[in-house]
């Protein structure tokens, strides 16, 4: 039984890119379970693919093979590489995309997919997605090693998602990613907060918000909330709406916690 | 052989939250056929996917699950709830998303998700998706029967398609649904205008029509046409272009039929 | 084992007709591997769909059914069809969708899909896709041949890619596919800048390029680059940014190249 593979690039739904990675697996491996975790990355944005691979990695097979294609640099000197991470395996460029998810599952062992044999007879410049990284996810869902495919790389490249800043009045957070409702993900995580429980207070784009509430529909149609989201970091949103565009939030917006006296996590 | 498992959400293509329900469904019954209806329901439109969920029902083997989350009340009171309905089964929240298909294949019999061995281990309060509903279906497709997911409901939510109004002089319908192309469904249907046959003067937006057209390419480009469509409604359209953006439809816009003297409906 | 099926539509993504189509097929041939190439082309854009259809068909197993739907016509006096060219399996209307790539491939031989026994029992006169193109891929998935399908079809509707122009002092091309990045695909291939090897000089939108770069890593963020893109023609890009946004193309801008005098390909 090959195993299975999820899918994840900023090809974008437009054009063919994505369908065509699918059927160069399907040529070389036709029994391979093909799952779309998405095609939707914004174009070129690494650490958003990152973010959202790292969100979904949990939920998928074991034994899944990760096909993650954000790649502003294809063609030129980045390295396509595979990570061994347990028992999943990511298929990449390496830019870092692949790094967050692999480094939360295990121990990741990097390789250079430096091996032609393994790649289409003919590689562009501009779809290393269609010409190496899709026929070496075939071979790994067909039960290849890693190995097989190119030498061990011993410092592939990493990214990090941004640190939470404390100070003694509170925690200065930002948002990372903001997804398609326009739910706006931050940094803070409920260790951050201390065991207190709340409610604490939020400052968000020069307003106060009391928090965690327990869902979105705590509040009134149009009001923010900040809520424990399903990436198990702290979310801001609006019921019904769209809060990035409402509060004007992006990537690195600040989002901070004051703490009372008397509430300081321990 | 498992069931095949449909799925519609709202959840859009730019994050991962439909390939992470696909991933949970993998890992609990690899077997599962999975077809996307569609991920591109508008943000929270209940109504909207409760409509186009009934347009695809009839078009699926009569053995699927559907997997369909439009859901703005996750986390609140709403219940978790799977529904059957002859040989076919939906799984989604209970707040009318499922009625117009479900009760549209057969006598529904609704069941409350509410034994917890079948839900991910660790539930949220904003993806249900992933935590209740995938699971659900995928215990469905591998043969499940849905009164071991939960107790019986009684009274699940019922929301229907607004009727259309009948008057000595004609129709008063509406606009139910706009589609991708900027195709506006109306609530009119062949029977609504009896056996004259037409042609039947219909009024849009200030305009009059006349109809039924048997296909779009009847008129010149960028004339407006009503004609059957796929759902069994008739639908405002304007050759080669969208007609919702250049005639100012939307959901709930009057659409009427004025029938002379001679044509009324028997 | 069922032929695969490669799906190529301008249904978009908001609405269920993809999904439909897929939901025909599963009825019919459940066992029919199913890929999504794209239902992104842009509605109603016939020339579009067949240049991304001839761009993905030789990445797909050699024995796949492509289900092609871009069909302004639908219901009017256009022909359903099959063409079959090489061991490849085309099905869509007769408008030279299916043109370019079948003709890319073999011999096209064409079939008129005017057998009703091998559509669904009711045939809407707009969404011909699901009532009789599904259920022909589903059929030849199956292993039917396309005669049984329907009569042979002498004629088909045939297109063409705009070709070069070429004067003593060099070429004049043109845009003929912005990709979702806003990379400018040209009709210039490297056969005709012959055999120097360049660098050249394009005119791009009264801007000069000179190319070919080997991938877009070569230039700063920013700045247009022309380099033998994925589908084996030249192709405008700017790094990190959207060239035809950018430098105001779209299909039919004109792309010129100047050779100089010792240059001329020969």
């Amino acid at each position: 039984m090959p195993r299975p593979i999820a899918l994840l690039t900023d090809f974008g739904y437009q054009d063919a890119y994505a369908g065509i990675m699918k059927g160069v697996i399907a040529g070389r491996c036709p029994a391979a379970p093909l799952i779309d975790i998405t095609h939707g990355i914004p174009p070129q944005d690494v650490m958003g693919g990152a973010m959202v691979l790292r969100s979904a990695v949990p939920y998928f097979p074991a034994d899944s093979v990760f096909l993650a294609v954000v790649d502003p640099g294809v063609g030129g000197p980045r390295k396509p590489i595979c990570i061994r991470s347990g028992t999943r395996l990511f298929v990449g460029p390496d830019n870092g995309l692949l790094w967050l998810a692999a480094s939360s599952c295990g121990e990741p062992e990097a390789f250079h997919l430096n091996r032609p044999e393994h790649w289409l007879p003919a590689v562009s410049s501009t779809f290393h997605g269609r010409d190496l990284f899709a026929p070496a996810a075939a071979a790994l869902s067909a039960g290849l090693e890693p190995g097989a495919l190119g030498d061990p790389l011993s410092n592939p490249v990493r990214i990090s998602i941004p640190p939470v800043i404390r100070n003694p009045d509170g925690l200065l957070g930002e948002v990372i990613y903001v997804d398609g409702y326009g739910n706006a993900v931050t940094n803070l995580q409920p260790d951050d907060l201390g065991t207190g429980g709340g409610p604490y207070r939020f400052k968000v784009a020069d307003r106060f918000i009391f928090g965690p509430a327990n869902c979105y529909s705590t509040v009134q149609a149009g009001e923010p909330t900040i809520s424990l989201g399903s990436w198990g970091y702290f979310e801001v949103a609006i019921r019904d709406g769209d809060a990035a565009l409402l509060l004007g939030l992006q990537r690195a917006s600040p989002v901070s916690v004051t703490f009372p006296a008397d509430r300081a996590p321990v």
